[in-house]
């Protein structure tokens, strides 16, 4: 069994009932919409309580549900040609110069986590048009400076800006 | 002249000075700072009355003036392997099939612009780290449906989802 | 079900039956040939009103009317090799330098929506051979020069030239 | 000598005089603005009477004068990360499969000439915000079904539909 | 039922009858057997009356016989790695900056057509071993150089060398 | 000024003193070799005490000094064809999809941080030939399972196995 | 048979049974985990014994042991998309040059083999976080200068630093 | 001294004296001008003799001279973008596996070489619209069949159809 | 049927019988095993009375011994990502631009033939460990130097050095 | 300095002194030909004996042959365009899977080492035109199939066939 035909499979129930995402990332539960959603797409696996009522809803069997709960190999093609999803990528790719310009002036030399991280998606009412919202945060996380002499600290140099 | 080089000139400026980007995004100030240091880093242009400004405080010829105001030739290579900026990337990579299905469930068909779009960098205090916060909103634009017909609403098909 | 094998079925069914693009877009109307064509090969969909005609034509199950109006996963690899394909490509990629900055010259700094966007294709009657004309229109979407102390206008920086 | 030089010093000395491409493509005269605009840009070359032109109004040394009519090697790579013509490259992207169909429909199987082709770009006013409007005319060109026995005409078998 | 399913089926067909190239486009007939090949091999289209011929040859079905004479998605991945086919574009790639040269220098700024174009390949008897003969004419189509002001002749501006 | 440049500038001056890395990352201490080493070739950057004692060792000027504590813009591209580069990269090409299986197993579905990170090179003296020791240390990071209700921790699911 | 339908084969039958890769590893014992694991995953083979092994775990056919214990091609494109296998390559792109400087200077020229190689991956108790731990050693070896000449050693150049 | 760099002198040159391509080809004379132009443009060497003719019409300098009988490393970019040499490569990308099929049956198992190879271009004066005419001209070379027992030919199995 | 699924179905043979290349190869005779070996891989054909042979052997209908003998499409992706394969590439990369200034001094300007060409490998026992040992023999074929005036000797211009 | 530097300056001095590629080998001597020529156009070191003669010979400063004799960042992209080094990959390129084939079976699970490897070329003489022959042999080396358990031998387990 493969991830993607599973994915499959559960797009096909999904579109034979008529279910929104919302109706389906609600009657799971649990966790932010992005990753369930996330889940049933192969790029997030669901902890074997959500998969359980993934299971339930979508009436799958023991091995579908297991693999629902096991990690999926994760990633698409880069940059992917679907426009929304090119919007997004160009979004980051025009900015990033700048955002590692002002977030390493800001905590130093590091990395936003892309793991501690969370995403969410929200409709923001606008009179001249609606708009997507998306808030982003993720842990800081410090190069570390280690070194293996007696006068380094144990969690590297100091100093890190 | 070319763009690059205007670019390396004003880093160079920057590091002599000692100026952080805190300071030039002041100085300059009437944007957000990640579009006035996108500018300087060759990805957003300035009007014309901040990039009088950019000139005051960097000293700059009148041409170098006038082509920090003029339209650059924008974009890197995708993805890039800078660890900070390739964690953006993942982000989104992971994300998108997700926030495709769920932008298009709640707005219909169409893209979050990466035009009419503002991107914010905060830090978020926290206990166990302090965290990297993006703020996101870019206006939902919706595919036009267009026909040829009489019947046909000029903005073409109301339905679009 | 995958939305290629959806393709294919409909050209096996537009070939059983000798149906023209014309008669097939005509009888499912509404739009402009060139979408809905673009719908039957997988690029664009169908709103349901139009959906639903479709499926009357094709004969198709209810869970392919359906994926016949979701929003499928958009794009073909760039630059495609078929000769037809390509020269669009082409014209495009030797005069884009110029266009981009002649659009800017005359909007400011921003784009043409490829989403806000209509595209028709005609015959033109011509004495030394008939011409292919193709009429584009995309919305000018302005980048927004945004900022976030107070004296900044909601809608970003006035100056965008 | 390299074109690329050429286009440098043309678009310094552009900046210079705050000359605009209307200023530019007027004073050369006698072709559309986005062919001399994409000659100066070096993806065309100018006749020698305008190269003239061009010479005069930029006070070109005689090397420089006839390089600018010397066909470039055109082309840049695919697809651009610039946005404003990414959005060209991905309209075309999404409609070719359709503009093939079509075109192949109408006037059998050959391609519209990216040769015999012209692209004419305009403002089109609009109350909801105005419109780039791109012109597109090439010739179609019908694939040659050559053969090479008595019966075949000359110009190849007639029937190409 | 896809166009490489039809190659297939016909290769098959080819293997199990022992048939040549020469004997299946001889039959067929009426057409080069460059292009009759090609259209085997799916990167042409049979003339309705041709592809009668092919059905009749080969027992196709009624569908087949239609998907035959259909424009097919023409194209391979650029270079191609098998030996026979790499020499050929090894020879185009070393020789088509000189071609370049040497065509516009002859005829102006323009291209040999690929679609007005013939090709045979004939068996070249040599005494230090026999060769192959490539006979490749394209009709060479002059860049069009087109104007929007009173003084321009319809077909752009004449001189073009 | 850039990076590379002064790469260059530093290999040179270690090539006229014939200076071994061991003794370049013993003059400035205080971090692993590995790191500071790094740091010279671009791809990480020297706190600022450490900058001050290779600015003296090295004889740099106060803005070269600056630079080299700087945050590079890191990467090379992959895979690289130098022998001894390519075999750490097969290496860890061969045995990531058993790593993938064996961290996800023990840990739970997450990452080893390439940031919060350790890595030590030694020499390990073998009667058969002497071998290369790689240390490396990384942080697991779990995924952040988030949710958005009441019922949910802060920190997210617990489960994430 | 295809290698990659055995390793589904094998990945149903450690799912249905709940299998964990500890348990796997070690019931077919003889080699590190790591090399049983990529064997499962067909990056590896299994030696005959430990293939009899693995075929009574999972009840292979006579086949399908065989398979097991031929030698597969090996390699996954590179970089890989997902988190976890990314940022070991990561790791690696960064710290290459100068892992290649240290060994270079260390050992002379040649390289640390991927082949007479081990790695293993441990955890790694911590109170701020557990890590992981790879342990890898690889022969090094040195690149051979050979000559063809009386004076030259068998060997090759001693001097080889 | 690169390649290059004496490939834009000999342009300079070309340009500053109005010489055509012919001109030059005639006044080195003994080979075809597309191998003179090839060479001119670094695609091809001179012999001495010729070389001496090239740099006396040059005016070069006996390093010059000497590089320009030097072989060259060969080669551009596939496929390239400029329209003139992209349909060179088309014609043959379409073509090519027809070819294949001709060649091999007519000749058997090999290859046209493009080695010892001829390419001519002529004007091909036609009512329509002049054409441009390759001829092409390639040693065809079997694939050696070869053995190592008694019983084989030298120059291997006969039989290579 | 695809020439991929025949080589499957016979690996699928050589496995169940137990059957070693060796074996193969001989039971074929009449070639290098090499070449043997690539026909049953897909990369060369089998003459017509070693087809024979092969079928014997492995028991082919009388289509699959026809595509035995059928030259197949030749190649494989480069680099490839197995050590084996790979370290065969890197050694001839590595080496390249040396043998081609070897080569080129030693014969003129041409290549050496892989057409032209014999590969064979031994067991060569060596104290230290017994090596791979490749000898490699392909004809030189000089460029041919063509002219079209009287004076040219119809193979080209003599001097090739 | 940058190694491509040196690499031009001593072409250079070989051009101007009419040095032939024997000659330069011969003089520095000590190593087969193919090294030392790879070491001139630096993809390999030269031992610092032989660096030394290098330097007499071609009259570098102290800088220029300390860097002859560090080891360079190997390696060119693949594939090469230029036809000479293209044929020796695509020799490789068909003949890889055979060899992979069949010194698996000679040897075990292994490599050829391309480091502990020797590559000469020889002129073959020939009745029917001379050949070039190229003689390679490289180190067999089985992967190492390690445990960690006592019953495990140091060296991996024996059977590795």
């Amino acid at each position: 069994m493969k991830r993607e035909d599973l994915t499959e499979k559960l797009l096909d129930i999904k579109r034979e009932n008529d279910w929104s995402w919302k109706y389906i990332t609600e009657s799971i539960g649990g966790m932010s919409p992005v990753i369930i959603t996330s889940a049933i797409l192969g790029q997030m696996r669901l902890p074997s309580i959500l998969a359980e009522k993934a299971a339930d809803l979508f009436g799958l069997t023991e091995n579908e549900k297991k693999m629902l709960s096991e990690v999926p190999s994760r990633g698409i093609p880069m940059p992917p040609t679907d426009p929304l999803q090119y919007r997004l990528f160009e979004a980051i790719m025009l900015n990033s110069p700048a955002l590692k310009a002002l977030i390493e002036e800001e905590f130093g030399d590091g990395i936003m986590s892309a793991i501690d991280f969370t995403l969410e998606m929200e409709r923001q009412p606008h009179p001249r048009g609606d708009r997507v919202k998306l808030s982003i945060s993720g842990k800081f996380l410090p190069f570390l400076y280690h070194g293996h002499g007696e006068g380094i600290p144990e969690n590297g140099l100091k100093e890190n800006q």
